[in-house]
């Protein structure tokens, strides 16, 4: 038999917001007062402050049938806090804001901050502000996250130069076949609802979409490099548009080499079993969370040497000579963006 | 003829995006990197930073059938920086996060923005990160604030005590009535689309909830005046459910005298005529983007004297005594609060 779940106005937002609150420890120095007062307060002497908020809708961003709460909740975290990274920053605090429609039990919502706790637990990250409404049509969720750090350790999109190296962390693409497994699985789910989900041996690619890692680790090897980027960018969207963000704003053109782009065997595998294109998905994918960013090519020993799991997958040029992928067969394909949100800060 | 609308995904996120920006000034000298990067960057040297974030969804946080965009944004910014006042904070920057449904069009957003820059120019606030996405159901819109202030300027909940003033701006129970006039006439044009809206000479419930103001003077004069609250909070639901709240964190009991809780003319005549009460209106009506504070007691005076348009409604009491509201002919009525949603930060 099921388990009766709480209705939660029967409950109340208080009653539910004091259960979520219990999990919420404050273990940031920097955070001066939490949850349960008007405004967050944080306090960084010194040091200049960071802000940006994750804005993620059901049907858009996320779909229930395949995304676990638990996983979501961890998600939508990192998605918020890898923007703080993407600074050069270490995030220390996030807000969250539910919108809740009338489906979710009180037990819905412990999982969603299971896994919201689970992901402020791994990156040491404060819950400074929790506020609950409900929705009429889904879940919305709004995470902003704050960090500080001294004035000359903040990265911009701005600050590449031509010849400067474009390196990238960990592999493009998986996230977004991992998603297309997923929907391959709900169709067939939705034709037969007597069918069992395959997903076995899928587990690397369906990781990385379901709880995905923000960029914390390759932050602090920076930082014991005494490697300040000169330009860095987030990898929410695919690398084609991030990449021309980035150039945009830095006034530089590029060439990436294909060849150079990371992409996992796993996701060239399942690719051709379902008939797509790995190297699409690395391009226009998204969800990736792995930071693109720039260094002076006066690094390229120390970053070979010293920055494990980066790689140089090309280099800025003069805005004059555009931007372009460079194929294996020395080609030259203009790179373009897809895809409609933009998620500038 | 209509006006012929842009399709948003014709016109794409990126100009759009673009299109928004150019109306987004940065005049805060503590903004160093608004739009255009992963996060916002703000300074303020010796200063503790303070953040709030207010989302808004469309069917219960707004109606669009009655409430213009343009208005709109205005007033979910209001929200989101009357969360920085109360906190007896000037608020300096905001980032904003649209989910938008298929119909909206280039020229809808324009609107929404439009409203957002003009509450931004009234309150000398910079839009510092725009981030647009799509939504499948409806207008999403999430705005975080951020402002700061010296540690000992900073006001929270929970520094009230026994026999402290409550102190409170404006009238309350006003944005309540607008709205209700605005569901009437809602439910009458549904009945017959021929009818025309019956909204003249009711102005200031209209304006009240259309376009509240946040509490900008209120804290000048304070800062003036060289008072700082023992306790604050923003009144976005009820006085009585808002009052619990300070009352709780304060680990105080509190009595609100009835005959003194100011109630606009207006609102008692539109509450007559729609035979609806005023006071439950006052008490739990919300919307009213005023603020309640506590004063030591020996500020009455002052309070008198040079705090125009502050009512002292009451005063905090120990714990034991409870949280009454006293009647005109000396009941004692339990103050409960009413309604789902919880806006604590």
């Amino acid at each position: 038999m099921a388990k009766k779940l709480t209705d939660i106005n029967d409950f109340g937002a208080v009653n539910l917001l004091d259960r979520i609150t219990v999990a919420a420890e404050v273990t940031q120095p920097s955070t001066v007062k939490g949850i349960g007062d008007d405004a967050a307060v944080t306090d960084a002497p010194a040091q200049q402050h960071v802000t940006a908020t994750a804005l993620q809708l059901e049907g858009v961003h996320f779909d229930l049938t395949y995304t676990p709460l638990k996983h979501l909740g961890y998600k939508a975290v990192v998605a918020a806090i890898n923007k703080i990274y993407a600074m050069n920053v270490t995030p220390a605090q996030i807000i969250v804001s539910a919108g809740l429609s009338k489906r979710f039990a009180v037990e819905h919502v412990d999982e969603l901050f299971d896994g919201i706790t689970i992901a402020c637990k791994r990156y040491a990250v404060d819950i400074v502000g929790i506020s609950l409404s409900s929705s009429l049509t889904g879940l919305a969720l709004s995470i902003t996250a704050t960090g500080a750090a001294p004035k000359e350790k903040i990265v911009y999109r701005n600050g590449g130069k031509p010849t400067d190296l474009l390196c990238l962390t960990g592999n493009l693409g998986a996230a977004y076949m991992g998603l297309q497994l997923l929907k391959r699985e709900k169709t067939v789910f939705e034709g037969n609802s007597h069918a069992q989900p395959q997903l076995e041996g899928y587990n690397y690619i369906l990781e990385r979409y379901l709880k995905p890692e923000a960029q914390k680790e390759v932050i602090s090897l920076l930082d014991e490099n005494h490697i300040v980027p000169t330009a860095m960018i987030n990898l929410s969207e695919g690398l084609a548009s991030e990449t021309l963000h980035l150039c945009k704003q830095s006034g530089c053109g590029v060439r990436i080499y294909l060849e150079r782009v990371p992409i996992a065997a796993d996701t060239f595998k399942i690719a051709d079993e379902m008939n797509l294109d790995a190297v699409v998905a690395a391009l226009h994918g998204g969800d990736d969370y792995e930071l693109l960013f720039t260094l002076p090519v006066t690094l390229h020993e120390t970053i070979t040497r010293e920055l494990q799991g980066i790689d140089v997958i090309g280099h800025l040029t003069d805005v004059s000579e555009g931007a372009y992928l460079i194929t294996p067969d020395n080609q030259a394909i203009a790179l373009k963006a897809q895809g409609w949100n933009d998620d500038s800060q």
